[in-house]
């Protein structure tokens, strides 16, 4: 098995964290997948709640969680000391442990000895599935969605998984591939492309989105961006081996330079990451085609945002949509992907 | 430090291998580097030849040599057991051991525990550096010249240390940078970028090849290809990174698809790969520019070849020669990069 697949449903672990920030993690698993979260579980005088059960391990695990999943943050990505005794409680409780976070599970003594002893997984979603086989280039059956950026951190998993929503409720057999940590969690496996041995990164892609029926649609998740000086080459072995049929360029409004960088890089413009990412696309599947603009408007007012989305379907003379705002724009979005993929079929 | 350095000079390893082309790394380590290979040496009874002194380790080690390196290959990459005895005489003579095979030197019982019992290294050239960083996007010192290539497997290694030779030879300063386990053996360092965790591709180059004087060049060896359906990935990040002023594209004459893929890939244009690699090459740096072709024609008779790098250089307007024939073609193309950037400084 090449694609990491979770024990679900879940507990969901807020530690001692008690601002709702450092525990997006677990609000995004509630917002995203309530029907895989049993319950949730703080250390005892920890006030923040998410609005589901409260309940210790013992009594999730007989409500039917599998796991106990880390949905807090900590500065440097660190497992806290203070944890520890309630993970420990966890896998004695028979729950697996999911990590999102740098240091390993198995890095703590008392976690690997006592899931050693107990027959428990430790699970750290940013490591890649062992195994992963190099790319063939093979077309695969099936239709395949990719969000693709102008930069990183700007609403590609967001837009994937607002996609994956309204195809399902439009009556299209969707499925939601995961290529980063959160997006695992909510979709209970994926590969961390990120973390994928560079040569092996086509492949990876390819493992992650297999054939399938024809009516069926893969939206990948998209990482970093074509035109990002640092993280290009997993976009683009992303993009070569997911082959999709369809790509949307997802933006932040107002967005100039390149974040995370000292070095100034201005952003691409939509049409530049448009024409490069097609370029690469074309090479693969040479009917690719971009179906729409997913606006992040975030940073802006309602009155701003309806301007912006309006001026930039304007301007590319595709569909643009901001899918957290969803409403009619998004609808079009919608329909563009799908538009998209059926004149390509004909 | 972040880049491998070997212990040199070599002692070459043979094993039982018969056929010089399966001991092409230890035919390029003595043509490349001669001075560093203090002598050759196989198994009893193996009548291979490179033309250097044959000599056992220990007296290897008194001549001189601080590693044996493994200079044959054998289909899958596997350490012969019959090679076992000899590479644990090498380590009791006081050679560290050095390996471009998939097989970790260390996965072998008896190497293992020889090297710790002597504190001798085991170092496998396909394992990257650990501590490798995240790209800054930072601009460097020093003029930068990366090999490109419309496929894999056509000549980017020796192009580029053909142009080194070429550089130091008109007295021009300039260090080879190896990309890849035959070049790093060559090298005596660097870093094999396949082998790099996706996240790091681009941190990985910058590392690579790091500020250095105005006045001096490093000469990538650059890696698969941006029109390559499997690998493009590991090209972009080496791209990005190495933020080059001068590209040399590497084809092959007349090959017509992708190798290595049972998939049909028809190979790109020169032009084509040209136009991408500019595309994201000015991404990083908006002076970089194309300086010329390098045309494998070693399927060619002379006359072919003559007449299809003519061909190749009227059609595209730029220098092009076979680095291997070398001659009037060849000085163009190294006079082509010089200049190429001497406008650039301009």
């Amino acid at each position: 098995m090449s694609v990491l697949t979770l024990p679900r449903p879940y507990l969901l672990f807020l530690g001692d964290v008690t601002d709702l920030s450092y525990a997006k993690t677990a609000a995004g698993l509630r917002d995203w997948v309530p029907g895989q979260c049993v319950a949730e579980w703080s250390l005892p005088g920890n006030p923040l709640r998410l609005g589901l059960p409260v309940m210790a391990p013992a009594e999730a695990a007989r409500a039917g969680a599998r796991s106990l999943v880390i949905g807090a943050a900590t500065m440097g990505g660190a497992i806290r000391p203070a944890w520890i005794p309630a993970l420990v409680e966890a896998l004695e409780a028979g729950l697996d442990l999911i990590s999102g976070m740098h240091m390993p599970l198995a890095s703590v003594p008392e976690l690997k000895t006592t899931a050693e002893r107990l027959g428990r997984q430790l699970i750290d979603v940013r490591r890649p599935p062992a195994g992963l086989p190099l790319a063939t280039g093979r077309k695969r059956t099936g239709k395949r969605l990719l969000t693709v950026g102008t930069d990183c951190a700007l609403g590609k998993k967001y837009t994937a998984l607002a996609l994956t929503r309204a195809f399902e409720q439009a009556g299209v057999n969707a499925t939601f591939r995961a290529t980063g940590q959160t997006g695992i969690l909510i979709a209970g496996g994926g590969i961390p492309m990120d973390a994928v041995v560079s040569d092996f990164l086509a492949g990876a892609a390819e493992v992650l989105s297999p054939d399938a029926p024809d009516d069926h649609w893969d939206i990948i998740e998209g990482q970093g961006s074509l035109a990002h000086p640092c993280y290009a080459g997993v976009s683009l072995g992303l993009l070569h081996g997911s082959q999709p049929d369809v790509l949307v360029v997802c933006h932040e409004a107002g967005r100039k330079r390149v974040i995370g960088l000292d070095t100034h890089y201005p952003l691409p413009s939509i049409e530049d990451v448009i024409e490069i990412n097609l370029l690469h696309a074309r090479r693969v599947n040479p009917e690719a085609r971009v179906a729409g603009i997913s606006l992040n408007t975030s940073k802006l007012s309602d009155e701003e945002a309806r301007r912006a989305i309006e001026t930039e379907a304007r301007r590319t003379g595709l569909p643009c949509a901001d899918p957290i705002r969803g409403g009619a724009a998004f609808e079009a979005l919608v329909d563009g992907c799908l538009q998209a993929e059926a004149a390509l079929a004909q």
